[in-house]
C-alpha cells in the first residue's frame, strides 16, 4: 500500500508571500486540506505504509491535477479569487510546475517503481478531505470513496461499509471523477496498473484529535483486509 | 457578573422536525454557535458567575432578538433558507415566542433582580460565535468586543487587548450594534443599568478542547481585574 496526500500541507514559501490572499485564510480548505494529512499520517504508521505527502499549498500548484488542468494553478475556488495566480507568464507557470509538481511526481513515481522492481504491485490510496457546505448545500455524505477507471478497491471499500453505522459513506460523492479530481489515479493508478481509491473525508470530522482518530481507525480496519485479499495481494502479481 | 449564552444549543423538539433543513447541518453556524458554550462555561466556573444558556436553537427562536424584530424566528441565514419558518400563523409565532423566549427573559430577569435585591448591580457579559468566512470575506478578527449605548466594560476590555499578541481583538466587530445583535445588551444592561459587553468568537479558533481552553483562560484574566475594578464595583453601588 502507497498513501498520497497531495493537499497535506497550507505552506507557501516566502518569495510568493500569500498570492494577494489575507493570510488568515490559509489555514481554511482554500489552501489545503485539513485533518487530511493527519489521518493519513495514522495510516502510514498502523498499515506500515509509505505516504507521499506534498510540503506546500495546493494554491501554488494542485499536485492532483495535471500540468495542462486549467486549475492546476487555481485563479478561484468556490468563493475566493487568488490575486497571485491571475494572469502568470508562461515563465512562471513553468516555474511552478518545475517547483512543486516535478518533484512530486518524480517521489511518487520513484517510490511505485521500487516496489515494482522489488515484484511488488502495491495498491494506491490517496487521502482528501471537502468541506461540509459548499455553495449553499449542506453535504450529507462524510466519507466519499472516489474511483475513477479502476474500480476494484472502491468496490470493495463500499461492500465493507454497507449499511455502516458510524459514517454516511458513498461512492464518487460529494463528486467524482468528471469533476477532474482522480489524476493522480488515473495517471499513477492506471498507468502501473495498481488498485486505487481516492478517500474524501467531511473536514467538520476531522476538526480534532478525537475526530481523527476514530476516522483514521476506521479505515485502518476496511483497508487492513485488503492487504490480505486475494484480489489485492501483490504476492499474486508479476512486475508489469 | 452574570453570563448569558443565548445561542448555546443546536437542540430542537421532535415536534419541529428540523424546520426542513437536512439534520447534518444543524451541527453547524446556522442552527446555535459552536464552542460558544464551552467557552462560557469554564468563563462560569472560573469567574464564579451564573451562567443562563438557552436549550435550543436560534432557529426556533433567535433569544438574542425582541420579539418584534424581522429576524426573532429567522427565515433565512446567510446561505440558508429555512422552510420550516416561512409563513407562519400569528398563533405559531406566539407559540415560539412563549415556548422559547418567555423562559429565557423571565430566568435572566429573575437572576439580575436577586442580584439588585441583594445590593448588588452585576455586570453582563454575553458569549457567542462567529464564521470565520461570511460572504466571500474571511474575517480577520479573532475576538470582537461589542457594545451599544453603555461602552464601560468594552473600553475597559479594549485598552487591556492593545497590543495583544494573542489574538486580533476589535471593536464592534464582525458586526455591532446596528445590525442588531444587542438585545440582551440594551433590554437587560441598559434597562438595569448594568455594565455589559457582548463577546464574540471566531469558531474556528474554538473548535477544540484545546481552543476552547486557551481562549477562556485568555478571557478570564481580562474579566477577573473588572470584578475588581472600582468603576465595576458592585460594592460601590446602590439597588436601583
Amino acid at each position: 500500500l502507497i498513501l498520497v496526500c497531495e493537499h497535506a500541507s497550507n505552506a507557501i514559501p516566502q518569495e510568493y508571500t500569500t498570492l494577494g490572499l489575507p493570510d488568515h485564510l490559509l489555514k481554511f480548505h482554500v489552501a489545503w486540506d485539513p485533518g487530511a494529512l493527519k489521518v493519513a499520517q495514522i495510516l502510514s504508521a498502523k498499515l506500515d505504509a509509505p505516504l507521499l505527502a506534498t510540503n506546500y499549498s495546493r494554491l501554488l500548484y494542485d499536485c492532483n491535477r495535471p500540468p495542462n488542468a486549467p486549475d492546476a494553478i487555481p485563479t478561484q475556488n468556490e468563493i475566493f479569487n487568488i490575486p497571485g495566480n491571475r494572469n502568470l507568464s508562461e515563465e512562471a507557470r513553468l516555474k511552478r510546475i518545475e517547483q512543486f509538481y516535478r518533484p512530486y511526481e518524480t517521489a511518487l513515481k520513484n517510490t511505485v517503481e521500487a516496489k515494482l522492481a522489488q515484484g511488488q504491485r502495491p495498491m494506491l490510496v490517496t487521502i482528501h478531505s471537502f468541506v461540509p457546505i459548499f455553495k449553499a448545500i449542506a453535504r450529507k455524505v462524510e466519507i466519499g470513496i472516489l474511483h475513477s477507471h479502476d474500480r476494484r478497491l472502491a468496490d470493495y471499500l463500499m461492500e465493507q461499509s454497507l449499511n455502516d453505522t458510524d459514517y454516511i459513506v458513498q461512492r464518487n460523492e460529494p463528486y467524482g471523477p468528471e469533476d477532474g479530481v482522480t489524476h493522480t489515479l488515473d495517471w499513477i493508478g492506471r498507468g502501473y496498473d495498481l488498485p486505487n481509491v481516492m478517500i474524501e473525508i467531511r473536514n467538520d470530522l476531522i476538526a480534532d484529535q478525537a475526530g481523527i482518530a476514530k476516522i483514521a481507525y476506521w479505515l485502518t480496519d476496511r483497508l487492513l483486509p485488503c492487504l490480505s485479499h486475494p484480489q489485492f495481494d501483490s504476492r499474486t502479481r508479476q512486475p508489469a
